[in-house]
């Protein structure tokens, strides 16, 4: 499976600022057989965990985020950047490499007691799905497990995330 | 099916500005069954139409058109908003109700000739689908339908969209 996605993703240098390699996942969404294939090997690698609810980040953790929770059987939830869930929402700051951010989730998005996966493409700081967590956290929710198809070691993410005491699963790592 | 997504689509009033009424389906993505019935409705809807490639517009058309394009064996392409797509990409500006936007697809996202499904969660005044459209001519694709889960017909989305020639599926109308 990692070299099956890492034959795949393509390293764009500089993207989205100088010094960064962006990896690109836009061809893998055009190997329709490997997409079904990371599907199934999330649901195989996250067996045995109670899963009751798919929380996908925006973006891009919309595209597998939405398939799992469908093969998962369970309801999705869309985490989003700011002003763009119309209704009453709950909000994060969290800081960037550079300025800070904000992500919100619906205040209706799912019921105390809820068993959450969270799911995006890539986990690089792990800033972002951090905040995400504790968005979870205010509403009640525990996290169950993380899923990546990607993750960026050097970056450290993994350990950011380790307070939450939930599984994680990389397909790719670099 | 169109009442089973009416039932749970819910409606922000002056959202995302002052006399809008934003319909909002992250209801719809909590009921897991439906969304698999939404896809099997979609596919039934398309039969007979050729398909090569579903491109999905961002962000909400990521969410069933990833579906979408697996539950058809054929690619995902992603249409993006300005400066997120890496690779090299061409753009599209349109005119919004208020200033302009604009779209993007990556130069290499599908072969020329290609028969394109285009997908996105609502047809309002078609703007950016009509945008998404003339992206995918500049490639040399061809559209082969439309799809989308909701169409304000007041908006006249469709009239925009006639002279692609394409069939357009929308589940629920208001």
């Amino acid at each position: 499976m990692e070299n099956r996605i890492k034959r795949l993703v393509r390293d764009v240098v500089d993207f989205p600022s100088e010094g960064i390699v962006f990896r690109d996942i836009t061809p893998i969404l055009k190997d329709q057989e490997l997409c079904s294939d990371i599907i199934a090997e999330f649901v195989s690698r996250l067996k045995g965990i109670n899963i009751d609810v798919v929380a996908g980040i925006e973006s891009r953790g919309f595209l597998f985020g939405m398939m799992l929770a469908n093969e998962l059987k369970v309801p999705f939830v869309p985490i989003r950047k700011e002003g763009k869930l119309p209704y009453k929402s709950i909000k994060q700051c969290y800081d960037l490499e550079y300025g800070q951010s904000v992500i919100e989730i619906h205040e209706d998005a799912f019921k105390k007691g809820s068993n959450i996966l969270v799911h995006d493409d890539l986990l690089a700081t792990g800033g972002t799905v951090y905040a995400a967590s504790e968005l979870i956290g205010k509403l009640g929710g525990k996290i169950a497990a993380y899923s990546f198809l990607i993750g960026l070691e050097f970056l450290k993410g993994e350990d950011l995330l380790k307070e939450f005491g939930a599984k994680v699963v990389l397909l790719t790592k670099y």
